[in-house]
């Protein structure tokens, strides 16, 4: 049965509007204290596009939060509150809304996120989550992608092409018979291509080493090439250097790829940093010190692009490019 | 031919955003410099849900972000900038998307309204806008819906029904045969249905003179009861005394509908708004100062609900009820 939306609103999301500048969501606004400087940023994930009809609703949710938190991260930044727009599709069930709040209401706890307001409408096409999220700046600046120098170390959290890997699990296995196995198999793919895991522990430490910054979401290699670019300088990325996990070698070695398809692959969600090298300690006890792991991958030289280079620092050949959306016809 | 989201972001959309809050559009996020209180507020629209597939395009950017600013408006604050996340229909072709960003900018620059940034996303269903805008408070606080006191005076600004006209003309000129004069008959109708008129130049009276405060989005007469609910109190509106323009009176004419009907149309963008009575005179002389239409419609009494009155102040019967969207199956 359909619901109404001023009723959804009232039962299933004020509850989690907590906050005094959330309003009770019954006011169109909310009111936010700010002082001094403030982040705003927005990303939009729709069914189809940036998840797949099949995922778990609960999923969805948490990834288009964490999407959101992902660049707020990368700028140093701890999220102080979401306004989220839920645009539901008419042939949806009403009744996996309460599913989609439910895991909404366990990440918007685990990232201690208040939910401030946003809206909820109806529409003829797939499930699209657009959420704005705002951030409180951990340092005094916030790190652009423009701000890389010369003879700086490149960085990357986490590991590179676990949710490229989901994602061409999930796919084969929608599309081929006996390719089932591939969810237990690469489970830990498969979740990260669901709901990625930002690293917003980070947020501080990249705020007081890192010079630029920027998450990583369309491919490694394009996102380190837009960073390159924005800095006028070249990044030079060694191969072998880029974290991958133990699937993610598994899956290369399945369909003989080289480890530049993971590097190309989107959805990671991690942060692509460079920082001067007498910071290299303080930023590997950073990581230890928060569990997360941190990897120098290569250096910022004089130049445009991205080279990728081998153990030796030959350039490899690689006609792997990251993601774009095509806009229309 | 589709075109590259980063492309469109580049060449269309960072030189309207010159704000430097915006960072040029290459930094995911805006840096807002915000001392004390702002206000944000998001709302969406969806093809054939908030505006018509054959709406002009250029109207559908300007629609998108008027109704966010009459959400501001109606808090008696004025826009301080948005953040626009457009999700781009793969069946829509790229070089429409120019008109698009035509049609923003002009509003950008009307409205005096700086772009801080956004998301640009594919989709394989309609075409959808959703913005979010902050607000800077005219004045020392936000009237919300719940401030209505007992004795007080109910005003709206405008005219209520025009949209709602222009929507039904619309249709019925798609549908019926021979219909399609209603075009030039009821010409501003559909201009106000495509281009709400928020009344953002009466921002500083609301907040200078109002008590409780809305935008009228889903008709007077369930907008008012929403009023009512959060307030606790009763709102009469005499019927009569509701403003309807000269088209909106020929409309209700030609189907012999009575003004109930134009009282329950949505997408009105108006501000409906409670004061004192010692107020009267100068929101009057506010009114006029600005040449916005303003008009005392009715009282704060005691109870609950919304009762529409005659001249006499008779209770009229009416089934008429505002727009809620169904969401889902």
């Amino acid at each position: 049965m359909s619901a109404d939306e001023f009723d959804i609103i009232a039962k299933l999301f004020a509850p989690l509007a907590t906050s005094a500048a959330a309003r009770g969501l019954i006011d169109d606004v909310a009111v936010i204290t700010a002082g001094g400087q403030m982040l705003a940023t927005t990303d939009a994930i729709v069914e189809g596009v940036h998840f797949l009809e099949s995922d778990p609703i609960e999923t969805v949710a948490k990834k288009a939060l964490r999407v959101n938190l992902s660049d707020l991260a990368a700028k140093g930044a701890r999220c102080s509150g979401v306004l989220l727009t839920l645009i539901w599709p008419d042939h949806r069930r009403s009744s996996e809304i309460a599913d989609f709040v439910r895991g909404l209401a366990e990440d918007l706890e685990f990232y201690k996120a208040p939910l401030l307001g946003g809206d909820t409408v109806a529409s003829p096409g797939p499930l699209t989550v657009s959420i704005t999220a705002f951030g409180d700046m951990s340092g005094a600046r916030t790190p652009s992608r423009a701000d890389a120098k010369l003879g700086e170390d490149v960085w990357v959290t986490g590991a590179i092409g676990e949710a490229w890997v989901g994602l061409e699990a999930l796919l084969e296995m929608g599309m081929v018979a006996g390719a089932a196995g591939l969810g237990t198999e690469f489970a830990a793919c498969i979740d990260r291509y669901r709901t990625p895991e930002p690293p917003v522990a980070f947020a501080d430490a990249i705020a007081a080493f890192a010079s630029a910054s920027m998450d990583v979401s369309d491919g490694l290699l394009q996102d380190a090439a837009k960073l390159a670019a924005a800095s006028n300088l070249r990044l030079v990325i060694a191969a072998e250097r880029v974290p991958l996990s133990g699937e993610t070698r598994a899956w290369l070695a399945r369909g003989k790829l080289d480890a530049a398809a993971a590097l190309a692959g989107g959805d990671d969600y991690q942060i692509l940093f460079t920082a001067a090298p007498q910071q290299r300690a303080a930023i590997e006890a950073a990581g230890q010190a928060r569990k997360l792991a941190v990897t120098r991958i290569g250096a910022v030289e004089a130049g445009a692009g991205v080279s990728l280079v081998d153990g030796e620092g030959r350039p490899l050949a690689t006609k792997a490019h990251g993601y774009a959306h095509k806009l229309g016809k």
